[in-house]
């Protein structure tokens, strides 16, 4: 992108809690205009000292994950691939904070799978930016931890359906990938005009799983640059680093999900890299990557990856 | 462990195919020891070249995945845990080899995901070692690969039951998990006396994920040194690098896997290194790592992990 | 429902794929009506003959499944529990289809579990009604069945989500459970105002677990009573029989689907039927039914039941 | 078989907790004999009041499921089928117990399901036999039942294995289907000479799924007569009664225990009924029968059936 790039700056006014085909954009811009993102955080800042609890805080909020869009990308039209290069996040206040709600993360019970027990305990983290930033602090653990910013959810709106802010999906959505970050480029299949794209619940950094359900979530503003490849069809999102391909499958169970993750690039360097389909396979069993980037939310969302030095061309 | 260490090498005459607590020792050896063990390929080298077919190379097998076993360790009692140092693999041939063999692999249909279609084609790739052995190459797919080689294979005799070879659990077993690897150790409960160590499958690397069920199978010579950690009881594998500590986790469907690996490491930070556990929890949350081992085998491998950089002593 | 009620025909103009909550009511009606509600099949009645073929039928279409709806009740409010009583299913034509569509159904790799393999072939089964409609025969399998009719979709618009109407889940849809037939009645939760329900996709009969994807499908003019429960909320289908009380859960891996039915009737026992919720536990363990409705659908629905005789009041 | 059959009594001295193909045979008897079999309860008797605490009555059992076994049939060798006709089971004592133990059961996190909640409360029902035998009444609930007994675990020793006699598979095993009854026949692969047959784990009753883990547990005199099908090879556990013919698919996740039940029933209608195997398909589509044996064992057992009136001889 040239630097004397057009910018853009989208500030919500209300939230959208679904990816929707529906809504009228609250933006427009052109592919290659510096697009400045205000996001909310995950609870839209209900949460914000150690004593709060969790349940009570959100008892009278209808819904989570607020997403700031949907904002129109000229020129994007059902069929192409819309391109997000993501070019910084920075925070806006100077902490984040994780909780604990009740009947949500990996090692609970859940709406999903349902027990008869009771909750986990209430808590909740707060974590403080220290180190001009670089750093986050929690006092209660005594620990540091980096600085590792990314975006939880991005999204176009699906064809036809409003789909919850919670979820992932072939649109992308609540994938919860911390490859979703600064200097990388996620790629999303179109499907309405203007491509409709969506974003929040930026998190400070994350775990692979997210484990507890609560990343480091944060107030941010997201800077991105959108360009839209015609005619070029995927089925689920991508991921490019300056190292790595990768493809984000979300499903249950969670072998399904790395089923997708892995079949799409599969068919991903035979179509693209010049690879036949069984030596493609053959690559991605001895030098592939698979990790989990969350196991917490409405589907998993698994990470398949590949270096760029194996691929040809 | 002591540079003027015992040495014992052992070189097995028929192989086992179940982690088996009723089959005699073939070896004793002390804590401390340096042991050096011979391992035969998963299919006891039955595939060596590309023309082989292997449903043809594999009909006269009774059974798959051969190992050498079971070392009785002096010393190792149930309720304790066995330690196991891995100083070396080294390749006892000149190549590796991978396959695609019916109705087995992470994209395919298999005995436990049953579907009424044909089966993917068969196929074989030898990758030769080149570069003095730090390199592996496929003139097929035209790639070099690092020589990053590990155990997909050990395990200790369960309780009671002997139990496939082609099966990882709490015992370890075909776990899959490049984490294996020399310079790591690993630890594993002990249900019988003397431990009854055994291992095979060594891999000259493999993905994450270990994608078409058929990793960088390779003939080898394993170093390892045993420890006995008297009177500890661990619920599950435990894996320890320099830089991180580990748990696998292995169960079907795969998040009741993730569910194990990051319970258990959850368990350890609280009873080890002084972490109360839900602090635990958020701990692995927001800097946890979680990895797909294997994706194949009869029941998947998840590695949760966390850096040693944010334990308290 | 008394018999001098009024009856409303809905006769639908354009369908609908979504369970939407933004669509405008296409019929409003007053509990107490009886309402008739044509339908037409899943495939659009695109499907008709033995030599058709599925992919090229239903290439020009754009989705699957449509829906005649939504029909605004009267009085319902959110928070409310829409009851409705299935009178009959009446075929408006004299066959049933059903077909092998490729990557799709309960024995072949599908869109969700994704592997490298070739689809099943191709297929159209006609079932002719015979008997006065009160059987079926295929003279290629040469068998006879029952007419059991039920409604494969039947739901409310979900809370600001749009659904695909190929989607079971907590209001209804797509669950393909024979029982929701004539006789029985239907329980779903109220999120919107008038219901907004929506129906399609009448079967003629069906097995357990509708293993091919696709049953028994017809054209159907359906009867239904609509009632209101005020300020009763209920989070899952549920359904009465004269024998049985049910409940419909639906998610995957399918175990969570089992834990949701049977979550569910514990607690309906419990707070309805004067049971300890321990007694209810072990009443449902001792007593109780589970079968698959669907393993096709986008999600696994399956209903837990339990038979009125061991009901108090 | 003939009604002058010789009768042989088979009480064990120890139990079995695995089925081991290398334990020595207890009994030995022919084909055609009736076979008497004694057999404890799933916790060897150790509760049998309200007042027991299961966490402590079983503390100092180190292993649950006793089997009788193994039986060794003459003339069973690798590749045949062994044929268990199950004349009667007859109570040993005058009541059932059903209990709740911690982490374990369909409702709560387990062993496999992990998470941090606590456990559920320890109960234990004891239900009195009364009106002759026929029917089970339990004061608290309040609730009579019907006699409808059967074995809820018989087994074949695997081919190398020995398994925890708490795991159903293709040898059967601790399957906890209601269709192992009197009146039925069941048909397990055999994979060593004499078969090698256990059984134990009687029930008095079970709903659909065994939700809370636990049956009405009894301890039992079971008659059955064998038979073996010489050079018939069988992968999974079927069942014929006088109106249907069943497999049973034991895997985790569930999906994958309803895809190998009735993949194996389409083969089975392909083999020896007559049927193509897309029509075979067809007809379990819409006449197929699928309902969960157990949601709690280490892998859950699903039936799927089909009518013999629809089958071709």
């Amino acid at each position: 992108m040239a630097d004397g790039a057009r910018m853009v700056e989208v500030r919500p006014e209300t939230y959208s809690y679904v990816f929707n085909p529906y809504r009228e954009p609250i933006a427009r811009v052109e592919p290659g205009d510096r697009v400045v993102i205000h996001t909310d955080d995950a609870f839209e800042s209900r949460i914000t000292k150690k004593e709060d609890i969790p349940s009570r805080a959100l008892a009278t909020a209808k819904l989570l994950n607020p997403q700031t869009g949907p904002i129109y990308v000229e020129g994007a039209e059902p069929g192409d691939t819309l391109a997000i290069s993501i070019e910084s996040i920075e925070p806006s206040r100077d902490f984040a904070v994780s909780v604990l709600v009740p009947y949500f993360g990996g090692l609970t019970s859940t709406n999903f799978t349902r027990t008869l027990q009771e909750p986990l305990p209430e808590r909740v983290w707060v974590w403080n930016l220290v180190d001009g930033g670089n750093r986050l602090v929690n006092e209660d653990l005594g620990v540091e931890l980096d600085w590792e910013p990314f975006m939880g959810t991005l999204a176009v709106a699906p064809d036809l359906e409003a789909i919850t802010a919670l979820a992932p999906g072939p649109f992308g959505g609540n994938m919860d990938v911390p490859d979703v970050r600064p200097g990388n480029t996620v790629y999303l299949p179109v499907w309405n005009e203007g491509a409709l794209f969506y974003t929040g619940d930026c998190h400070a950094r994350q775990g692979q799983g997210e484990l507890c359900g609560v990343a480091l979530e944060i107030t941010s503003k997201v800077t991105v640059v959108f360009d839209v490849i015609k005619g070029k069809e995927i089925e689920w999102p991508r991921i490019e680093s300056d190292e790595r391909i990768m493809v984000v499958g979300s499903a249950r169970p969670m072998e399904d999900a790395a089923r997708i993750a892995y079949a799409e690039l599969v068919l991903w360097l035979e179509e693209e890299h010049g690879f036949d389909r069984w030596d493609a396979y053959q690559l991605l069993t001895q030098a592939g990557g698979l990790y989990v980037g969350n196991m917490v939310d409405t589907t998993y969302s698994l990470v398949a990856s590949i270096d760029k030095t194996y691929l040809r061309s």
